[in-house]
């Protein structure tokens, strides 16, 4: 794809790609999106007909059209990756900052406050299609009993969406909406477990993060991969450094990343 | 309460009443209930104008008559040590078997299957008003999301009394129905997490118990008290030594228990 792509726009030239990546692979973090987004945005880049804006600290920067073309060819390259992707890893990695994704529709959050995310890799491999089967199987048992659990998450989405996007005057303001995302995000990880799809390595981050008072939820398909911690901005380095050093002893491997920035 | 009720049927006679009980006290499993029930039906069935059967292997058996009054006893006494009782422990000490409560109502039911039980003291004490209050307030934090995790709690208690009470044909029709309720076990443990009742300790007591591929909630009002385990008829006596063991070393007291039976 990426090689017809390169063709179709510059012809028969030689190239070479070096590829860098932070990333775990194959956890849920949409590493494959990432690398999607970064090879279209190259190609396009190396090409005449985008024109883009240096004045970025010696980044360059697309334009909205640009971007929207980088994100559609990005997206091509997830459909032969993952079979069926919903579009919303190469979106978030195309525009940055966060999306809400709802039956198909991908609206894009214009946040009012940056969120600091502990990311934890469990290391055990997830079947993202067996766990999906699972809660339909699921789903087909006990169809209104799941059908309200589907309801409550809805609702929850909602209310992290109102709270990222309301004005933060102080950071008075910031720790209580921080306070709020931590019990939504505890009520989440609840949901999913009535889904089944949690796995104990899950659970031992919960249980260790909850041991510091700070809230997780799993991240991507669930069943073993990625969890995530909110790390509130009044939280001491001290604290973190601990977590993140009793996770490691635990054979998990952590990283810190900043949600909603640009 | 108990002496006015003795007082009254039987006048002012000297009486000791002696107490032996194998239910731990104030971890969730109705052991007031239990003593509340005993006392008043061994007022009542000293008292002249109660009628008992001795047919039951020398057991003295109440009528329908005489348990309705053992339970309307027992529940003033429950009035007493809890302020505002249900009514269902008396109740299900009183009649034994299972009981199905909503808004008030209670319903007995009749079984086709009785279960075995292992029930879990995490020996971890419970603060019940406390807990009933933090429900509450969620509830009025989140309240779309919180109608519909109570709604789902709604639906898996009359999808587990329908089993219950559907005809059991043969040990494939057991295993089948025993399965259904280790899944409704699951996900109401996940909603009563998403409602914030769980507790470090009941979490390590349904790890254990998942390890041998079991399934537990919390029973009770939660944030400690006791775990249900279901054991399904076929499970080996070796694997339940196996469970009792390792959740004994955890500091844990097993009991096992039969549910449903009169």
């Amino acid at each position: 794809l990426f090689f017809g792509c390169f063709t179709s726009i510059h012809g028969c030239k030689p190239a070479k790609a070096v590829v860098s990546s932070e990333l775990p692979l194959g956890s849920g973090l949409g590493s494959s999106a990432a690398f999607c987004v970064a090879l279209s945005a190259a190609i396009l880049a190396l090409s005449d007909s985008v024109t883009m804006e240096f004045s970025h600290q010696g980044w360059q920067v697309f334009g909205e059209n640009e971007l929207e073309l980088v994100n559609k060819w990005a997206f091509e390259g997830e459909k032969i990756i993952h079979g069926k992707p919903s579009g919303i890893d190469n979106t978030v990695s195309t525009y940055g900052n966060m999306i809400k994704f709802k039956s198909g529709d991908l609206t894009r959050l214009k946040t009012n406050m940056p969120l600091k995310m502990l990311i934890t890799n469990t290391k055990v491999g997830r079947n993202t299609k067996a766990l999906v089967a699972s809660v339909s199987e699921r789903t087909l048992r006990h169809p209104t009993a799941m059908a309200s659990v589907f309801t409550a998450v809805d609702s929850i989405s909602s209310e992290v969406a109102a709270i990222i996007q309301s004005p933060v005057p102080d950071d008075l303001a910031i720790t209580e909406k921080e306070e709020k995302l931590e019990e939504l995000m505890e009520m989440n990880q609840g949901l999913l477990q009535c889904m089944g799809v949690s796995h104990a390595s899950i659970e031992t981050v919960l249980r260790t993060t909850l041991k510091y008072k700070l809230s997780s939820k799993l991240t991507g398909a669930g069943g073993g991969g990625c969890v995530l911690t909110l790390l509130p901005t009044l939280l001491s380095g001290t604290v973190v450094d601990k977590v993140i050093a009793e996770l490691e002893t635990c054979g998990f491997q952590c990283l810190l990343a900043g949600i909603g920035g640009n």
